[in-house]
């Protein structure tokens, strides 16, 4: 029996997976991320972290394909990082110094493209080897995986999906410092800001009025079939349905996965996005796919793991 | 010394080159694309073709690696055709057939993929391994080279630039059906679309009235410093420079690499699409390099060639 270890490492916590190499996961567990003194612990704390699983569960490090690492930053294809906004790494040699540190194999990836990749091998995506994932939580992140490995590009930002501009007469400013991108439109915030602006248009009657707005709360209001709810999530709906349009047309995915905090909304989520894809989509891409993510905060130890076997 | 073939087949001819595995161009020559009965003698003309010139070089095929072949239509990561335009073909497994009849290992690409990895290998982006090539032609085609193979996708259809949606309020339509395609800006019809928009538009004077207007017409007028005709390459350079910073931010590619008889405009015409990228691209992305494609109808058995040797 081989094993590898797929590790996911967040701003405050790391989540751990020990996986048999046939995508059976046999332990998952997480740590504390400590991001002090620009995260020099970060790295060792796993590293012993992993040899004390190996110990408990009396595995020999020759049993170990590898480990698989998702990091939030872009990671070319050397495993190597320039910078983290909140790890408080700069330059870091990932995959040398977590090799050296485990004394194990390491494949590092970006944690958006590696999601994907958890999502292709044992969620959404399972039996597929092109797909678009794209995560709708405070902001819009993704990951393309093409002919089954995640797209890196030539700085490891590949797949930057929330930044495609999807309305060039937008005046507002994305995190970014662009305008209209889709991050405005489709993420959790994206979301309230759109509610908001159709709010203050009119006096409209809607259940949205009174209490705090989100997007749970407008999703929520569409299903109580809320007319103004349904505008604001037809616009949602329009602005990632087109973005997908012209990603498809370029990446040519089976499926399209929708992940992340907003998209626990469900299959009524879905339906405004295929709608408006469909209307914009190039006719080979017109039959895609589109599937909620099913591995929830598992997606990145899963395709960390992924990153090994691949 | 080893040899492989690059065969690019287009609707009036088929070019044929015969290479070195380090990438030297021994020979090429072109012979009539026969698309009566459906296509029917367009591969067996190329085995006989492939395989007079073995004998006329003596070189045993041992020593050929194989023969790669660019083939006006999507094409899936099997060499299987479902339709083409213009060849006469329709459902054709055409990596098998040119194996069977030419009795060497054969690997099929789309030509405007297989042009991208042609100028990846031999032409503008050598020794990258990321690059989008653009082909501003009658059309607007393109190939993205991904860690230094084309991106073919689920449907063979990777990298349909043209049809990116550059347009939300356009309400003139594409050859493909839809409203607001790169294709109906930045090709040399698309060109002439908008010179004809904005000389209709006034009666500025312009070294462009009077004339047939064209895309090169446009592009001298331009070099002659005509206001109108600078209006006109500014637009032009919007929509693609837009669509280049949507596509960088998927891609990320190091460099993009523009052909197709419409670059032949030269340097002045990337001044106009580099402006407008940087404006709206990615933070990560913004030194993306722009240049001009080198190996003009050689990138098609170029590339063909290289699929071979990946």
């Amino acid at each position: 029996m081989k094993y590898c270890f797929g590790v996911d490492i967040g701003g405050t916590t790391v989540k751990l997976g020990l996986f048999t190499a046939g995508g059976e996961i046999v332990d998952k567990w997480e740590i504390k991320t400590r991001t002090e003194n620009q995260g020099e612990a970060v790295l060792p704390d796993i590293a012993e972290a992993l040899n004390a699983k190996l110990a408990e569960k009396k595995i020999g490090r020759d049993e170990v394909e590898g480990i698989g690492v998702g990091v939030p930053a872009p990671v070319d294809a050397e495993g190597v990082v320039q910078n983290t906004a909140n790890l408080g790494w700069g330059y870091k040699e990932v995959k040398r110094e977590m090799e050296e540190l485990s004394g194990m194999r390491a494949e590092i990836g970006n944690d958006a493209n590696v999601a994907a990749l958890g999502e292709m091998w044992l969620g959404a995506g399972k039996g597929r080897k092109n797909i678009i994932m794209v995560t709708l939580g405070t902001g819009v992140g993704g990951g393309i995986i093409i002919d089954g490995k995640p797209l890196v590009g030539a700085h490891g930002a590949g797949g930057e999906i929330g930044h495609l501009c999807v309305n060039y007469e937008e005046t507002d400013h994305c995190g970014c410092g662009n305008t209209g991108c889709l991050e405005q439109y489709a993420s959790a915030t994206g979301i309230t800001r759109l509610a908001n602006i159709r709010l203050a248009k009119d006096d409209t009657s809607s259940v949205l009025r009174g209490q705090e707005v989100s997007a749970k709360t407008v999703f929520d209001a569409v299903k109580a079939e809320d007319a103004v709810a349904k505008e604001i999530a037809e616009e949602f709906g329009k602005y990632l349905g087109h973005a997908m349009a012209n990603l498809a047309a370029v990446a040519d995915p089976s499926a399209i996965v929708i992940g992340g905090g907003v998209s626990k909304a469900g299959e009524v989520l879905i339906e405004y996005v295929e709608k408006n894809f469909k209307e914009r989509a190039f006719f080979a891409n017109k039959d895609t796919e589109f599937v909620l993510a099913t591995l929830g905060n598992d997606a990145g130890i899963c395709g960390a793991a992924k990153l090994i076997l691949s």
